[in-house]
């Protein structure tokens, strides 16, 4: 019974919410990198518009500040001529999940189509998505330290577009995998879509314990971690474990997991670097490296907003 | 002479503003009413949008937070298809009138078409009907203990899709009424569209001395005060009030005036019950009412939207 | 090779970014005021919308708060139809210049169109516009003490429309005019135009050293310099500067150079009073005079709606 694993599933097998990259069928996130395809050349126009979601509510729920995440749903909504409504919601105020739920059913009284999800708890776009009435889509962009489905999407468009298929290649992902939601989406979303090695990079107490069920092969060196690898994901390193007990400095960070040219030598000579930003120059990544060649960390932002594009569009059934 | 009391009534006896329902006139209320009925099925469509406004600027001046309240607005403005500019003001920045309606002129230079107004201070909108030119319509948001007129009209909207007339009904509103805008706003419309009992329920210290000029009866005791109901109104009992002298605790309020199934029961079996939210659950009202049968919280909210466009089409005369 | 001067001209001589009013061309400002003419009576329709810059995507990038500015360039943006962005970006979080280069290339790479900037620090407009790829443009919304085009624009095209011609005229900038970026853009535009008599009146501690070689003549008593005068701008005295020891207290800065009745008789009869807003009534500007027959202040926003729809409109090419 795999679909009360999937609540974003529907009976019909259609994708009625996206909470999470785990569990997603291979062709559902094949049919949202395709879409994505036809919204990249939108960007590009001179009318940078579609008529998709003409007339519908698009509620932006932020109830973590994100000025950039919001901001890419805010564009990617507006560009399918939705309405969009931000709510940043102060978490204190609606800490109890009683009150949570209250808020959600008092906007979806006002005929919500939509709610984009960020919230500090994991799970809080699940409870809400499993919470709302049917015609109602919730997109989770980011709980505690679950799920960021849209930027594990957005990763596997990118990867995608520069390396053509996905079976052949040996992808790292490197730095606080712990506490990394980007980590999380972007490890499921690969192992679905047939990539024989994937690779995690970090010290001993920013790597999860469960690593290896997730399907992934564990490195704490990263010299090694990054050998003839096609593809490496940098991490943000939070701010807040910068100052923290789990690592010794940012600066010793650096020395050890920071990319730098030397230790990118490692990869193929055409591996791409890829960074979830905001980026932390000089601690996970050297600025030559993330303004440098093999540097695809813009163009993941491009894609970013069609393939949000095309997560709205294919979770309304528009 | 009516119409000096009437700022918000035309000399045509058109709604130029709505500021209150007080002294509004019962053809104006049902107008109102009846226009909102054609915007309910436009929340329900597949593109739930109308050109009535459009190319008109809508300003939401909130000199007060309540981003509750500031949504219902926005959404409202942008089904009717109108540009929408959010505006919060610290009233700490504005408090002295002069500086008030300096900015209110600056907005109406923008060619503003309409000012949606939340204020703490209770007159606010009153005064910025009065000032700005003919041409820009104020929508009283709330102000101070005042008015809160739009609530009050999506209230008879909700008891009229309910109970069909207002001639046979009785009507309880319950709380804190004395601080309450709602109950002040409803107070006046359900006694102009000839509601013939209309009854508030609330402590001594809650409940304002003038209630009887105003055509209500007054009730110390709940379990009285709902014999026989048909409409139960409760109020928010706002934070500020629970922690100072004029109630001795939540509990023991929710033990005297919290709707429960109990004191509801004295009510009519049909009887519907309303708050304006958001709630205290456990304090104003139990979990189980506000949930229950004959809620009917959430319908107000659906309505609240159709009520604001309705007003906001008439204001604006589209 | 004044191109090098001017990064805000193309290599083809058309204006790709308005960044200081400072060695724009005559023609060019001309061009613009001309084109706000246009815009002026959108603002008059019924559907007050054109729909030139449709589906672009206009990002309002406010480094300083400043809810006044942001809302003319958001109705401006609105009423040619774009798709409008709100930032309000802490400048302690992108204090480096880095980091501020990092969020513009992110914003850049969901294709944006167009960058409102408003930052504390001068200078910052014209590194985003430096640093921006071909297509994107870039307003600077005033930065630091150095430059308000926009403002100064406006101010030229309420000149224009009220006194015909700049060749004859006398012109006074009053008030704090070290700090102001209004007086230094208003003076670049000033001599650009050919306005033969610019005046700056101010305390010594509050009048650029520099000021005689801008091309205008300096006083410090305000009777004698408004003798005679066709247009006096009022400058905002900000508070920091109030209570600072520049100045001895704002009733004394009132007493020397706030504009009264009194010493505004020293202007020719149908001399205009204009203010960049907000107005610090009794500081700089007495409240009679603001509200006066010879104020053209609220004129002086209606007008500045329609020419930041021009230099949007300019820049885009559109």
């Amino acid at each position: 019974m795999p679909l009360q694993f999937n609540p974003q599933l529907g009976a019909d097998g259609k994708l009625k919410h996206l909470l999470t990259t785990e569990g997603l069928p291979r062709a559902m996130i094949e049919s949202i990198l395709e879409t994505a395809d036809q919204f990249v050349s939108v960007g590009d126009r001179e009318v940078k518009k579609v008529p998709l979601l003409r007339g519908k509510s698009v509620f932006n729920l932020f109830f973590e500040n994100s000025t950039r995440t919001r901001t890419t749903f805010e564009i990617a909504a507006k560009r399918l001529s939705a309405d969009v409504i931000n709510l940043n919601i102060n978490a204190s105020s609606t800490s109890k999940g009683e009150s949570l739920l209250d808020t959600i059913d008092n906007l979806a009284a006002m005929n919500a189509d939509m709610f984009v999800v960020r919230h500090a708890q994991s799970g809080a776009a699940h409870l809400i998505a499993q919470h709302v009435k049917p015609g109602i889509a919730v997109i989770n962009a980011g709980d505690g330290r679950h799920a960021h489905p849209t930027q594990g999407l957005l990763d596997m468009y990118t990867i995608r577009h520069y390396k053509k298929s996905f079976h052949n290649l040996s992808v790292a992902i490197v730095g606080d995998v712990l506490h990394s939601r980007v980590a999380r989406s972007g490890i499921h979303a690969l192992t679905t879509l047939g990539c024989p090695d994937v690779r995690v990079i970090g010290p001993k107490t920013l790597v999860p314990t469960d690593c290896e069920r997730m399907g992934v092969s564990v490195f704490h060196d990263m010299y090694r971690g990054l050998e003839g690898c096609d593809v490496v994901i940098m991490l943000r390193l939070q701010n807040e474990r910068m100052t923290g007990a789990l690592l010794p400095s940012a600066h010793e960070f650096f020395k050890s997991y920071g990319l730098t040219s030397e230790k990118l030598a490692r990869a193929k000579p055409d591996a791409i670097v890829m960074h979830p930003g905001p980026m932390n120059r000089g601690v996970e990544i050297d600025s030559p490296i993330a303004d440098g060649r093999q540097s695809v960390i813009l163009p993941q932002v491009t894609f970013g907003i069609a393939v949000r594009m095309a997560v709205m569009a294919t979770v309304t059934g528009a």
